[in-house]
């Protein structure tokens, strides 16, 4: 086992990784920019090492700047988090030229992978359904047009490069394809410095659901179960649980085998999520993550698993500690993204310095946060500041501890605005308690996404 | 069931308690003293009555505020928490002579369970294990040490009226024993207002082994398996946990099927346990609590269920949603008891304002506190600030994250000293991790614990 880990990123996930570590003995460096000293995993860590100033640019998607660090800190091994240099092959490549394990996939399957294009046609080989689309292109827009035309509309064109929402456009009629492309192509570049994009059929309401799967380097793979995530507001997650209600259970569980075939099909190791969107009685694989996701604790609390101790021991070279049919799940459990955002001013981000920050506690209740009283949440990065996770022997149970939980949240701070009360009011929404709601919940619900954003 | 529930306590279980009654849609009233207008329980509440000054007996202490502010609030019950006036069977009566349902063992049930000496007889009959020992007692000196004599040496001079390790006094030898009979005498009668004392066999160093039981009001028990409480100071718990780890399984299997005979045998219902001395491969029931424990969080944590709320549907007539094969354990749990205390002073309470808070969160860790960064801990009351709870699919993954989750825990403020180093020394300590120990742990390492105390 490493004795001594780097976690190449920034707050609640690098805290996350820093405590898994701990519990497993491993001592822990981590990183930060100059607007981040005071997250509290620069408390918590072994050691602390200031990699450059707070644009991401020159910090979190500094490779050299990260690699540097961990020679200097005598770090084994890399965990990258999720987003910035996460999904990014060529990082993981140098910090294996520089003798460094990568806390991930291969790069060589990262990189098929990550060229969601690609990724579809692979999984089509293996058997997945994928929706109709195209491969990845950077074609005329004329020759684009015709392409669209033949998926069909609505159509979504996705930024090959792209993920976690963004650098996606949903195009509803072959009217709107032309400049929608443009644009599309041209924020694909600027934001991944990868202009090419892909053409998929847009299916829209539908249900995303997510399988979490785990491949050793021996051959071994195992689904987590699902996730369903389909309260999402321009394509961001807000809300994500398991199991995923109302839907049909035996789809479910045709999903998650699937996902571990198409893994094992790609020489995939380590955690990764197949995501897949329902239309009726149907799925369609859309993308493959080969990362920790956010909504990770989820499937922890349901399955007793710690999902980066098992990237750890998938990464050191270590068999998967248990078969699928170990893998037990109990209850139901709910986690809500909580944002430094002003849902009144078009979620306009609303950081700034804490002067009151009281998370919730008690049963069944988990709190991930690298803020506390005092703290200046920077506003140089994502929004998120808690993820609120709550189980419950049934979804009933877990949403009434949610709400019970959101509703103590107390965060205050001059200029500080959270979404607490627009999350109690989704997951207080009849649809979203019927478990009949979909990706336009929010829209349903005039609750700050509009068509077509 | 309920609309409104008084919660006669104050502290982290009176928060805890709140918390489940808000998830079960009931309103929630709460008490405090003067000292505790600052308790996270008041700003979580639907509503607060202000009952009396600090002192608790005319507060925390005073049925008639108590009763008085359920009346004058609406609320339909009482829930009593530990310690106060939970075990008291006049109280039980004035809320039921008032209307207001006791969230507890019916009256009768709980005055003959209360008589340690009584309940030691009942039990017996009911085919239960007891120690060797006496009826109560009020007897001259003289004959109290016949009847010493008779049951033999070490023994125990424990209050009929005692509890929580209080109002008892180990006798190593027949000449302590007069004195020490005196001294325990005029401290009962000081602490609880009865003098009455108890003679038993002391056995030690042994293992404390406690069994929760739930009855509903329908005739049926069940079980949640044991909790191993063994490393106390003084007689006070600090670390429990569960399952009982070194103990052999078939043996605490028994003591859980003993528990439950007994409590059927009692017509108790609700919430109790059955604490029992582990002595070799003998075991002997001690005690029987009539209410929710203070070390409840690790039985719920791997049973995933929520006690309270399962004492407030018994006390709503409901029958137990579940039978006993249909609980179920996972994994292990371990809670931490933080008191402002300084170890270093011979435990002094070091209570005050709490200039730095940040309670542990991440992975399977759970905190129970009322308290938060701003907040003045009053000295009046005991000095728990806050209870650490941590789950693992086994003990060692339990225990290796308790050690990270009170490891990250930040306490801080003038004069306020904690117990989180000392805490980390016990659960570090290679008899714990062999679970080798004994209730002996602490004065064999020399940690504050004395014989004979």
């Amino acid at each position: 086992m490493f004795s001594t880990v780097l976690i190449a990123n920034r707050g609640e996930i690098a805290l996350r990784v820093a405590r898994t570590c701990r519990e497993m003995g491993i001592r822990t460096v981590a990183v930060c920019s100059t607007a981040d000293e005071e997250s509290a995993v620069t408390g918590f860590a072994d050691s602390v090492v200031r990699i450059g100033p707070a644009a991401p640019r020159r910090s979190y998607l500094s490779a050299p700047a990260i690699t540097e660090a961990a020679l200097q800190t005598g770090a084994e091994a890399v965990h990258p988090g999720y987003g910035f240099l996460s999904e990014d092959p060529d990082f993981a490549e140098i910090c294996e030229a520089g003798g460094l394990t990568f806390i991930g996939p291969p790069a060589d399957v990262m990189a098929r992978l990550g060229d969601k294009a690609a990724a579809r046609r692979i999984m089509s080989e293996a058997g997945l359904p994928v929706l109709p689309g195209t491969d990845a292109t950077g074609a005329a827009a004329a020759e684009a047009k015709r392409m669209a035309d033949a998926v069909g509309y609505p159509l979504m064109i996705k930024a090959v490069a792209g993920g976690g929402g963004r650098g996606m456009t949903p195009v509803r009629g072959p009217r709107e394809f032309v400049r929608a492309y443009r644009e599309t192509r041209a924020a694909a570049k600027s934001l991944f410095g990868d202009g090419r994009v892909y053409l998929e059929r847009l299916v829209e309401p539908a249900r995303h659901i997510e399988v979490q799967v785990l491949c050793d380097r021996h051959g071994n793979g195992v689904h987590l179960g699902e996730r369903d995530c389909s309260v999402q507001r321009r394509h961001q997650k807000l809300v994500e649980e398991t199991p995923a209600a109302g839907v049909d259970r035996a789809m479910t569980e045709r999903m998650c085998e699937a996902a571990v075939t198409g893994a094992l099909a790609c020489g995939f190791t380590g955690a990764g999520t197949f995501e897949f969107l329902v239309d009726g009685d149907d799925f369609h694989l859309m993308e493959i993550n080969c990362r920790i996701q956010v909504e990770h604790p989820v499937t922890e609390m349901v399955t007793g698993i710690d999902l980066v101790r098992e990237q750890i021991r998938i990464a050191a070279g270590l068999p998967l500690g248990f078969a699928q049919d170990e893998v037990r799940r109990h209850g139901a459990a709910i986690e809500c993204r909580v944002n430094a955002e002003d849902p009144e001013r078009g979620f306009a981000p609303a950081p700034g310095t804490l002067t009151a920050f009281r998370p919730p506690g008690g049963p069944f209740t988990r709190v991930d946060t690298d803020a506390y009283q005092g703290r200046r949440v920077p506003p140089h990065y994502d929004s998120l500041i808690a993820k609120v996770v709550t189980w419950g022997p049934d979804r009933d149970a877990a949403v009434a501890r949610m709400d019970r939980a959101l509703g103590e949240f107390t965060v205050g701070g001059p200029g500080v605005h959270t979404t607490t009360g627009l999350l109690r009011k989704v997951i207080g929404e009849p649809r979203f308690r019927r478990a009949e709601h979909t990706t336009a919940l929010l829209r349903e619900m005039h609750l700050g996404d509009s068509q077509g954003e």
